[in-house]
């Protein structure tokens, strides 16, 4: 579709029942702002340019709605004076004279570009107002669309409808696209001759048809249209979010055996094929290739895992760590910033950071890599077949040759060569008997102790 | 409410359908015993003393019901001859002449404060005997409440409902309230002419209004009124109890991403622009602050975690863990009975027990305080804006100083002054080609325990 | 019953909606395949033999469907030509005159042992064929039973049902059972003169009652015939058999404090008494004895905790790991292949791995038992009453004494005899003021990175 199309974001809103120090659309679902989730759906659906109207944390709410890409202009609303008055805010942006005009809302974040898209077709085919409606089985309280001969002749709210009107289950959600030559004089025509005082964008719907304009309505799902007014609504959403998403990666051939256990991001990809076992948690910035499997208790963020990878459980993924084939990360073991080579294993108790593991090397039980000086980071590398001992710390910067090999409680501090061994380590002594005078001396402290009490 | 009130709580049941080795109302619920749950609600309706009518475990029961300030008495009940000869097992306190007598049972723990303080009010306003009902969708098999002009007129088991009767959903929920003055007398002269022979307490209905009494309903949700009659009921209360407690925290301000897999206990204090992830479980004794963050898989029970602290991934706070502002303590971490100082960070893979560390210190991966010695706890001492290299071993009793720094891999044994470094580690030792050496070793003890299957 | 009975398990499907690498039905549900499920419950029903009709991945198939005692069959479906054709792909088997033929299906895994034995009840009564068929509310789509006198009369599909017929709620399963000394000349009779072409097994019912022959059906419940065509009915499976089986447990005695967390596999066992907290992970192989507790984030798998024991948080129990009554494995723990005695604790960022641990030892935080040399596995005693101080490693082969101590820190590669004390490890070194050159070297070392920037 070549014809321009402004999206209005309201963005403004009060966000008190949040009981929040932010505003209500920079809170996540999925891991990204509830405004970043609305402005990808109309980006979606064609937009080219976008108005966000914003009240509370004008800078930060701006920032979580730009795209790249994408012209998007910030309007101060002021006032709170209805939705006809808060579109009004971006009048300057509607001035400019798009194709399309979309209404969307920063708080309705479970939207998709499928309604708007639809919208934007009926306005290409001469419509002058589009309302976005959703059918429901609990109708009471919303506005019905009345529609008659395919138009849409009249959204009836509840306090105003007969008996027969209110049996309709076909609702208007507030979305809405307006023919964008049209959408100004349209909208300077809303009045606030009411009850409450303010400007009502559905008021349009009258205005456009008592010019002779034609107003029709499109469907979207009820579920897509869940607004958030509290953080309980914000779990709501973030559970609808989460069951769609789980869905298409299930029937897009991933195993995921508990998937309300299973809290994926915004971006997460998982590969076909690929196993995720209950109670995993993904961030922002992950890929599964196919065929990986994810244990159980896993928490995986900014990280990569190849085909034929397996992780956890119990294992931590940050940013930047990089499983190749057939690698392993095992049970308490966290990879930040670290590559670890195909077939590479990090079994038990491990910390990498910074660090490159070469292929097929074995990391051992409680190894540690000691990147942090207390100021700095620094970089440990550890080579191809080497063989790392339980419990050593590797002091950054350090290189371990290919296969070299790190006895056990080893603390190393300087590179090994290639195929050598390392070990820096006490001899071990024993003391025959001397146990049983430990034993009795521990003891005689808890007797001391006790006779103080 | 200045009158005088008794609350008897029937907590003798048989509990054979729990399978159990101890009594029923001693499941804990939220992690408190379900009795606890019942004496917090009595309480909260304004009870002055608790009559606790018990059978199996008499004692622990008692002691699970008592409360602070408040008498609780506890009776022995040894035949079971129905709710009505329950009760007069209390005959004692009974007698003594209360304003209000509530009537509760133990396995009945998600009831509040709120239906026995509005069955008080009625008695204030001169009823005689309250009942508390609760309206159902599946009235089948409960007794209908017939109220006429105000006043219950009788309780209607299911087998003597007339169809016009059944259609009510209005139903008993066992619980009740009685003018204490006339209540002993009322009780006395419930019969047991029925066809099981026992001694029902809604007979009060009937008895009090032949007397020219007033008797009225009162409702509770009905989710208050579940009982508890084997494990899998047991499961299903612990989810209601979870889910009222998680609302009640959502709506209040705190963010819980996946609420159905945070398990809060009976309480758990939460501020408000706290983040809690999915996956956490809290005991008893918690305290977070406003604006912590509690990571995906933690676990704490006892600890108080400061403002702007962050918990988790994967960490365990034990009793006594204090977390001051800032502070972080990471994945893979253990906490028991230590504080952890402002800005302080214990970040990977660590054990603190029984120690207390100061502000801006940097706790290497893998440290572990060696606070026991197989019979007493020691502590240890960490200073503020020191550094521990990781895999540390700090053998307690021990005192680490302001500034200090401890080397990678050390065990240390002694106290360390401010601003020292302490190490305790072998040097490094190359042997170049070794590692070949000790392949082939190991592949030969290969062969051979090949070779000799 | 001493009936011999042959059942026909239908296992060649497509699954071309499960987008996977390997045939439907070898995907498991609560850790073993769908297909040893069925044969579990047909093999319960009595079942003598077996014939599986299979497709792709025949050999593994045929491998996941084998039995103990049983002798299994495979037959290649090479065309798909309908239910009909399908079962007579096992011709040869049906051939040999069982006394009963059932009717399975591989992808109907959550079947259980009752219908099958009501059906093979009804074959014994003298019945032709018996059609499992099940209530549900929603039967548009499926065949109706019609039964007139106890007999099934048809089967009528949802597009040739009269109003009338539509409102039966009764529909039919696929499921089946057939007489075995007709099924084969019955089965032959089934024709393909539909609008498809294919052969439906549905037809026996009226090529049997043509013959003057019985048909009857019995009840299945709804759930126990869900069907799987893609990953996410799949899920949906998993969660019917988890929910149906955490029920059995907790109405046996177990406490379950959120069963919707908890993973059981299909051989899970755990006494009654016993206690599982939120988010536990079990694997196939589990026994836990009576009164043991398993704590939150805990992943077990081929393990057998005793009475008493004590597992987690945060604990992984492998295959081959036995705890004795009265121990415990703390958070961060991993045993695999190794004892834990009676009484001995295993509590903190701990791997114990080939081991055995005597009784009453105390295995200090970041302990390793150091198995494996890059290419064997080796086994590490500990001694009763022992006590291993933190951060040891033990290198194995290598025997711990009873008794004996081990000092925190320790790398331990040499026998340590009865109540000796052994250790291994480097003498404290302090360098007073040391700590603030290194704190500005690393400073400098930030600086000159800047500078570079």
């Amino acid at each position: 579709m070549s014809r321009s199309c402004l999206a209005v974001i309201l963005a403004a809103g009060d966000s008190t029942r949040m009981k929040s120090s932010m505003s209500k659309v920079l809170h996540p679902v999925a891991g990204r702002p509830m405004i970043a989730h609305v402005m990808a759906a109309v980006a979606s659906a064609g937009m080219t340019d976008a108005a966000l109207v914003v009240g509370r944390d004008a800078e930060k709410v701006a920032k979580a709605g730009s795209l790249d890409g994408i012209s998007v202009r910030s309007f101060l609303q002021t006032e709170r004076l209805g939705t006809g008055h808060a579109v009004l805010a971006a009048r300057e942006a509607i001035a400019d004279g798009f194709d399309d005009v979309l209404v969307a809302y920063g708080d309705v974040p479970l939207i998709t570009a499928a309604p708007f898209a639809a919208a934007r077709e009926k306005l290409a085919e001469g419509a002058d107002v589009v309302v976005i409606g959703f059918h429901t089985d609990k109708p009471f309280g919303y506005g019905r669309l009345l529609v008659e001969s395919g138009e849409l002749v009249a959204i009836r709210e509840e306090k105003d409808a007969t008996d027969e009107e209110r049996k309709v289950t076909w609702c208007n959600s507030g979305l809405m696209a307006i023919n964008g030559k049209k959408a100004l004089s349209l909208l300077d025509k809303i009045g606030n001759s009411n009850a409450k005082g303010e400007y009502y964008l559905t008021d349009l719907v009258e205005i456009a048809r008592a010019e002779g304009g034609k107003v029709v309505a499109v469907d979207a799902p009820e579920t897509e249209l869940t607004g958030c007014n509290n953080r309980a609504e914000l779990a709501y959403i973030e559970k609808l979010w989460q069951e769609r998403r789980r869905h298409e990666l299930m029937v897009s051939g991933v195993s995921i055996i508990a998937p309300e256990t299973v809290f994926l991001a915004f971006d997460t990809q998982i590969g076909q094929d690929a196993l995720i076992e209950p109670n995993v948690v993904f961030g922002p910035g992950v890929t599964i290739d196919s065929g990986a499997v994810i244990h159980a208790f896993s928490h995986i963020e900014g990280a990569h895992v190849s085909a034929g990878a397996t992780v956890g459980p119990f294992a931590r993924l940050r940013p930047g760590a990089d499983l190749a084939q057939g690698s392993k990360v095992g049970n308490f073991c966290e990879v930040k910033n670290g590559k670890v080579g195909e077939g590479a294993k990090v079994n038990h108790l491990t910390y990498i950071g910074d660090a490159v593991i070469g292929a097929h090397a074995n990391i051992g039980a409680g190894t540690i890599t000691c990147n942090y000086d207390g100021v700095n980071k620094f970089e440990t590398r550890i080579g191809a077949n080497s063989f790392v001992g339980s419990n050593s710390s590797l002091v950054a910067p350090v290189s371990i040759g290919d296969g070299a090999y790190i006895a056990s409680g080893s603390v190393i501090t300087e590179n090994v060569p290639d195929d050598a061994l390392a070990f820096g380590r006490a001899w071990q002594e024993i003391k025959p008997e001397r146990a049983v005078a430990i034993r009795e001396r521990a003891l005689a402290i808890k007797a001391a102790k006790t006779a103080k009490k």
